[in-house]
């Protein structure tokens, strides 16, 4: 099998489970526990938070985690956006658009920034969206869907250029352990996910400028600095913070592996069937292309039944059951592509024989397809 | 070593851990994913749903599978409470109390019934704070620090006969899994968690009436049928699904075997010097005494250095820095034994043999403490 829908979720890293195994099963404790055991646990916690944290920030930031990447979206959304205006783009994740229209649903107004043709934000028009009303700025660091990098950093400055008082948030699921950045000291939240990068379903994080007073997102026992209560999912951090750690020692080599996948993947497959998405300066871990006039769908059940994985955008989106993918569309893609979109993504443990095989094998259903057709 | 903390949590089931270990490595796919792989988790996690509802309700209610008990609580008060009046009692777990506290700064008012001396709600004064402008009720099952049982599905006909249109909730962390009953039809929304039956930290579920329509928790992709967005954290829920179906395939003899680890247990310890505080009838699974004149906290040390493990209460609570747990106070418990308080909660795994040791190292503790400060 050749796994290449590694943007949806990432096989978990062998060597981190067998690390984090005594978090599993042995180590058990509650860590508000006051016994050693349990203080113990509670230590370890605060490593993890460490750890994970030193990866992008400096020590301005503190980290709050949480059950997922979503969890940390909605936390900023909602935390963030209480008055006023909130600008954010229309290729976000549904993760925050879905929690900026339930904003629009409490009376908060929403201003989506449009995008290019690559899926990253028009920097210009979302600045002019910013003005002295506005609570919130949210943008998508490597959008989900086409694998354009948004320069957050930059843009966090213009927006405290133009309002010192706005919070600025980005989620940085596709970015967080796969492009080299530092978090700015303009930058005041950023969500991350465990299970992007060799770690578990079940844990994310929230980088929080550490000034920044926020409400809790989940009321209780007073965890994670009573901002987000819950007994912690010790095995799901430690696994988080082992991952992080691995990939973080050998995020260039990783970057370098996966752009020389990248670029094998596009060069095998038919410029004639295949119309690139992706821009070429974006993440390499997303490679996005449309197939015109066939159904992305369709290709992804062939291809699996062939033994190789690929998506055809967020999967997350395929709960809402809609045949185009807003985002495919907010790009300007027109609709016959947009129904052909195929997400190949990719893991540093892929290798140039797989996707070469399997460009290969889109070539040929994609060129079956459309001679069943004409 | 003798854990005796098992309320705050319990150690994995190492058979369901096998079982479930598949979808730990193997079977990573992302549930929301439209190959085969990924919508076989789907039905998965379908038949997980199925099969932790049938322990407890019928074919009325269904699940949300949430991150921990914690974020269930808080679902249910932020989702019902959100007009008129919210009741709900001195007894309840942090999860609940603080979420009720948030309520209160929001602008609704909170009304809080008080608790009898074992911990359980007063039945006649919470049915007297219920009125016309009720919306909600929130009522612990089995109270974390005492192990008193409310009759829930009592009270919540009481509720509905005072007022049909007031939501009922129920904490049951404590409960499932550990005693017997089914949700009443005047039941909407009961919060329980994994972690507290052999389960996994991270994972939790709200029962809630099919036709009651709450707003989502959590906006994003649409996972759990829109009311709780995020990867489904499928190891974690698989877990729970196995743990759950083996706790309620055995309920009453692990219910015989408790009750025969609470009764060696008090029997052994010395009434001299322990007050009992938990009811005769309540939940088996947790036994507090009140060792009056010494710091629970001084004795929990000391055990654990002998190679006990046992609570002063809440672990949860440990983070809020009290020295008291405001529900024993709750209680009308006087602050000398409320500064003495011991939770000594079992599994069935635990022996009577491990029971009546530590019994018998707990009154020698105590005994020697109080030699020391005469």
């Amino acid at each position: 099998m050749i796994y290449l829908d590694n943007a949806a979720t990432t096989r978990p890293d062998k060597q981190c489970l067998e690390e984090a195994e005594q978090f599993l099963y042995e180590n058990y404790y509650n860590p508000s526990a006051l016994y050693a055991e349990g203080y113990n646990l509670h230590l370890n916690l605060k490593e993890a938070r460490k750890n994970i944290l030193s990866c992008i920030a400096d020590e301005s930031f503190d980290l709050v985690i949480t059950s997922c990447g979503t969890e940390a979206d909605n936390h900023a959304l909602f935390c963030g956006g209480r008055r006023g205006n909130v600008v954010t783009t229309l290729g976000e994740h549904s993760a925050v658009f879905s929690a900026a229209n339930e904003l629009k649903q409490r009376g908060i107004e929403v201003r989506f920034a449009p995008l290019n043709a690559d899926g990253s934000v028009d920097r210009q028009k979302i600045i002019e969206l910013v003005d002295n009303k506005t609570s919130l700025v949210s943008v998508i660091h490597v959008n989900n869907e086409t694998g354009a990098v948004n320069d957050i950093n930059a843009i966090a400055r213009e927006v405290k250029a133009k309002n010192k008082n706005t919070l600025f948030h980005s989620d940085g699921v596709q970015a967080f352990g796969k492009i080299l950045f530092r978090l700015d000291k303009c930058v005041d939240l950023y969500s991350v996910s465990a299970h992007k990068i060799g770690g578990m379903k079940g844990t994310g994080a929230l980088f929080k400028r550490k000034s920044l007073v926020i409400k809790p997102f989940i009321y209780g026992g007073g965890q994670e600095n009573g901002l987000r209560s819950g007994t912690e999912n010790v095995f799901g951090i430690k696994m988080f913070e082992l991952a992080a750690k691995k990939r973080y020692a050998s995020i260039k080599n990783c970057y370098q592996q996966v752009t020389r996948l990248n670029e094998a993947m596009w060069k095998t497959l038919d410029k004639s069937l295949f119309t690139r998405i992706s821009p070429e300066d974006g993440s390499p871990y997303i490679l996005t292309v449309g197939a015109d006039g066939v159904r992305g769908e369709t290709i992804l059940h062939e291809a699996d039944d062939l033994g190789i994985i690929i998506g055809t955008g967020s999967a997350c989106s395929s709960n809402d059951k809609k045949r185009y993918s807003r985002v495919i569309l907010a790009c300007g893609t027109d609709e016959n592509l947009a129904d052909g979109i195929l997400r190949l993504s990719f893991s540093p443990e892929n290798t140039v024989e797989e996707v070469t095989e399997a460009a290969k094998v889109l070539n040929q259903l994609v060129k079956d397809r459309k001679d069943i057709m004409a």
